[in-house]
């Protein structure tokens, strides 16, 4: 069991930052809110997957919809607790742990908040081991778990709950439920046992953010020391160096797509890289050849301090480290290529581990 | 206490297609699913308003969404019992009594369905004494009553609890969900006590809209008699009697907008009437001069049966006696106009009473 005091969020800020692989949101407004809540109510314990109980009551939460909307309309703090009040009340059994649905970006802070609310404990895993754009789109859903019954909440006291057979079914209510409500909404779902959990989750992202964090902020002195051990705890790849030649962004059925262009530095003068992103970065491509996909993470960050640049932020003249991270196994299965491959987002490309 | 079967099915079935003033669907598919639910489950109990004990748990139940749909995807039969038992899991209480929220059209039908299946009786009241486009269109609205908590489900076994403090917003919300469910949904709402449903509801509607039927049905011999009988039985007043000469129409935002217009017969030779409809007929126009308005309803009935021709079944060359009926005296209130009056529907005209 660990303690999450207000140094441990931030940490954890930075590395959920970089596991959002360009997406996932500025962990900035989260970690307010987090912070906010352990000086209010307390730190929360953080415990190990293995400490969970088999009959433990778990339930996930997190914000669903556009993150550049949760900083213009700031959460007033209760909608996730009256989410997660409210699926306590509809599946009828008091929860015992509380659980984060996506270590990447904001989503990282937001069961910190709860969890220091509700006194509740929390557990150091979750459901994606980076960023993802849609719900269904989590290691539980690869063991056939449902979402639901899943609440949705907003900021008037408003609350939906859907109970769904089908994971992308309750993801496009829900999306459009989140739309109705303002494009932003707070969300508890995939009630799981701790046995459940155990079989489903990613043990460890939690602490596993954190380190990254402490490693890319523990010393901005030397850039080639923290890309060294940036890349060793990560078992990350280094894929280019350059700077940005072009960006093409549209708004387009609610997500953020687009791409950008690099032109190389040093090692790679001469190359050129393309990422293509929606929401998060999908696809890097080395002189027109595929170099690394989804589900493996293409993070872009600035050189003199391995800060992340999100998707958000990329803009022409920037100077840009990019590392390709391999993801967790189970999403390289042919199930977890289904749910999260490039095909899934509409390339007609095959998977290759970002190692190779 | 009266008992419905077959054949008040069969009347209630033609007066609420009336009452639906050009709107709220055709009852047919209705009327096959309550028949069924009675051959099967036998018949169900009708109340008046006054034999209900104050302390009642009354839950209202409709389909939603676009009837033309409905008509394609036939529901399966487990769609309104399913969402009014997550609705009493919700609440947490046992359902003692059945509400129809809208008598005019196909949803004077569905709750009948209902009643034969759980035993459970139904009330002789509904929540509009017509149809109307939306669910925060309701009698119990104008008391300040909740549409919430509220279930929504599908074919598939999907359901979504809504719980708000704004029935606009649970319109808003409901209305997306069902575009995500296909287009229609089934839905169970408006959880009253006996003594709330006594306050708020137009009582009698569902015996009134079967006497309007028997009255249309008994005789079809002498088109004068019906007329009259008709005229009658409704408060109605005769309002034109003429062909169709032009229909426009367009589906925008999920509603069937448009006009049709008539070259007048009889009396009216030389008229023109203009009706403007939004699913149901919404403004009549006696040669420019607004004659009768939303939330009277104006209704378009075939000469010779006077049976209803709804707003999808107006083409060029039909005749048609066209009739208005004064609406329940609490649509006429202010609050009642702000509600459903012709200002809501977007026309910058003042209400003023059919009978006048």
């Amino acid at each position: 069991m660990k303690i999450i005091d207000l140094e441990f969020v931030e940490n954890l800020a930075i590395g959920a930052s970089l596991l959002g692989a360009g997406g996932g949101g500025d962990p900035y407004i989260g970690k307010l809110l987090a912070s906010w809540a352990i000086e209010t109510y307390g730190e929360p314990r953080l415990f190990d997957l293995s400490e969970v109980p088999e009959d433990a009551v778990c339930v996930m939460s997190a914000s669903m919809g556009a993150p550049t909307v949760a900083v213009e309309r700031l959460p007033g703090g209760d909608e996730l607790h009256i989410a997660i009040l409210s699926l306590q009340h509809y599946i009828g059994k008091r929860i015992t742990h509380l659980v984060g649905l996506e270590i990447g970006g904001m989503n990282s802070m937001l069961p910190i908040a709860s969890a220091a609310r509700t006194q509740l404990p929390l557990v150091d895993c979750d459901a994606m081991g980076r960023a993802f754009p849609e719900l269904q789109m989590c290691t539980p859903s690869l063991f056939g778990k449902s979402a639901t019954p899943m609440v949705l909440a907003d900021e008037s006291g408003n609350t939906v709950v859907i109970d769904s057979n089908s994971n992308l079914k309750t993801e496009k209510m829900a999306r459009q439920i989140t739309v109705e409500m303002g494009a932003v909404s707070y969300i508890a779902l995939y009630p799981l046992s701790g046995k459940e959990l155990k079989e489903t989750m990613i043990p460890g992202t939690i602490s596993f953010a954190r380190d990254i964090g402490y490693e890319i902020s523990k010393s901005r002195a030397n850039r080639v020391d923290v890309l060294n051990s940036l890349l060793k705890i990560t078992n990350g790849v280094l894929l280019f160096e350059g700077k940005i030649t072009d960006v093409d962004r549209k708004t387009h059925d609610g997500f953020a797509r687009g791409t950008v262009e690099l032109a190389g530095f040093g090692d790679y003068t001469d190359s050129k890289l393309r990422v293509i992103f929606q929401n998060e970065n999908l696809i890097a491509e080395l002189n027109n050849r595929v170099i690394a996909t989804v589900p493996d993470l293409i993070c872009l960050v600035e050189p003199s301090t391995c800060r992340t640049i999100t998707t958000e932020e990329l803009r022409y003249g920037l100077r840009t480290i990019v590392i390709g991270i391999p993801c967790d196994s189970r999403w390289r299965t042919e199930r977890g290529l289904q749910l999260v491959g490039p095909n899934y987002f509409g390339y007609d490309i095959k998977f290759t581990p970002v190692e190779k």
